[in-house]
């Protein structure tokens, strides 16, 4: 038995990850994986409650996803890397917690409201998107998380997975730790044209892109709206490509950058042209990692089914406990 | 692959089987076992949905009610005779159709609503007692059973699972059939006191009881209220213990024994004596049969697990299916 917190996290395979992903989450698990012992799973059974009409369009990036995990760091030797769907206890898990899960915590749920608002061209008043945090408790409890690293608006999420873990162990016994909110330190990232990075708004660079793809999409980022002409003076404080380069380039080459912006001594084809070329190196590891695994896809579907088997054995370790607990066995 | 049609249908066991239960429905299950295809559960979930407070008071019960079973006639070697919680892919399945599952057609469920109002004295507004119909279209689609024999009040659960099948196959592809309701024609039997048989009454005859406790409980049955005394005559329209006559004994009894009570010249005490002789002689292979298994506990766990496991082959079968349909698996 491992000395580490247990930490637990999962995303929905919705798509290809992008920069945001990356800084928003991805790079964060990557720096826990050894302070941590982690669980980081594909949600693709979550990915149903919004997307049950064209599932295709989710569940067929799974083995994509992976491949982004991995070529961003995440390393099944040391953390469990798995696929919700192939962890079939966790169904089971969603019913126990259903039965003794009230409707109005799930109705209260702030982000239950915002999502049916948010996405209201589609059918969501389904009885698997109303649940869809009791899913959720199942995931994390599942593993006896001590921790889900999460962003601020996600809070409410573990705080409901600790009310349905504390029921659980009143009604039937000690069974689960109630997992704590890991508030993540995230350096925000905005798409090409200054609004939040994000596939449907088509203004994402993706970890998948080649470093053609990045400086062709580097250059069409909007900077200082206000800056019209290259003699114009500019204004970094105000300026995405120089967020940008804050991130990717050297201290020297942003600082310096600075006053030749405001003082026009630099135009924004040319800021671009250096930030893209930050850009491309620090992803180089990235890229090199995503070559390999794509070219490796074998690899891939046994690194998927490796790390599904270790999540399982726990599973089923802990579904016997539940079992046990609520006396549907002996 | 059988050419009979596939029935199925389930008991929560929430306590021991009585009369009332066997001609309710598990005489018709007998008979139907050589015509159809029959798959019979015992459903430990289900009885969660009510029970989850205090599960040991009904999942305790799942040896026990095989044993009835068994004693009436079901026979593991002609029906598939299983545990649901034994074939955790329900509750994957339960999960799929929670995806796709309207939460307003669960609203106007009249069982739904029946139920809050009579179980007033229990917190039931949890997630899972909202969601039952959907368990149990899950349990009755996963075999693709054609019919599912019922009483008159259980026929709109049948409804929405024909409705949830309706708009997975619509969504997904054709994968279930409809099934149909088959109303299964009951003889009705009455408690001691004349209410319906039920165990919260304290008014049943178990097809546990001994010769014995079926003759005392016979002796406290109330007859034809009106009549008073031995020697005011009777009538056999309104008298439950005449009820009980015409199905356990034989036609020139009870035909002798109509005259007699309307003219006095038979005492209830009598009267009943005959009654529970024909009963107790009625039961005499059902309790013999009772007492072979109940001295065989591991064969009863045997049969369990052989039905149980035949039962999951065709659930297995079946999840594959809906894992392409939903293209949750290439």
């Amino acid at each position: 038995m491992s000395e580490k917190k247990r930490i637990l996290s999962g995303m929905r395979p919705t798509g290809p990850l992008h920069l945001g992903n990356l800084h928003g989450a991805l790079a964060n698990w990557v720096d826990m994986q050894d302070p941590y012992d982690c669980f980081f799973f594909i949600a693709d059974w979550h990915a149903l409650t919004s997307n049950y009409e064209d599932p295709s369009a989710t569940t067929g990036y799974v083995e994509e996803m992976m491949i982004d995990w991995l070529s961003a760091g995440l390393d099944p030797e040391k953390s469990t890397l798995f696929v919700q769907s192939l962890v079939p206890e966790h169904a089971e898990l969603f019913l126990y917690l259903s039965m003794i899960t009230p409707v109005p915590w799930l109705e209260r749920n702030p982000t239950y409201k915002d999502q049916i608002v948010q996405l209201d061209n589609k059918d969501l008043s389904t009885f698997g998107f109303l649940g869809y945090p009791v899913l959720q408790a199942a995931d994390i409890i599942m593993y006896k998380a001590n921790g889900v690293p999460v962003g601020v608006d996600q809070v409410p999420h573990v705080e409901i997975t600790r009310e349905i873990a504390r029921r659980f162990n009143f009604l039937y016994g000690d069974v689960f730790p109630e997992p704590d909110a890991i508030l993540t330190k995230t350096s925000k990232i905005l798409g090409l044209d200054r609004r939040k990075m994000s596939k449907s708004y088509n203004n994402a660079i993706y970890l998948s892109d080649t470093p053609d793809e990045i400086a062709k999409k580097v250059s069409q980022m909007i900077t200082d709206p206000q800056r019209m002409r290259r003699d114009d003076p500019g204004n970094p404080d105000i300026c995405n490509v120089f967020e940008f380069h804050k991130i990717y380039s050297d201290k020297e080459t942003w600082q310096a950058i600075d006053p030749q912006c405001r003082n026009a001594e630099i135009g924004c084809v040319e800021c671009k042209k250096i930030m893209a070329k930050s850009l491309i190196e620090a992803m180089k590891p990235l890229h090199e990692r995503r070559v390999h695994f794509k070219a490796r896809p074998d690899r891939v579907r046994e690194i998927i089914a490796f790390g599904s088997e270790k999540a399982r054995t726990v599973a089923k370790k802990t579904m016997e406990e539940v079992r046990q607990a609520v006396k549907i066995r002996a």
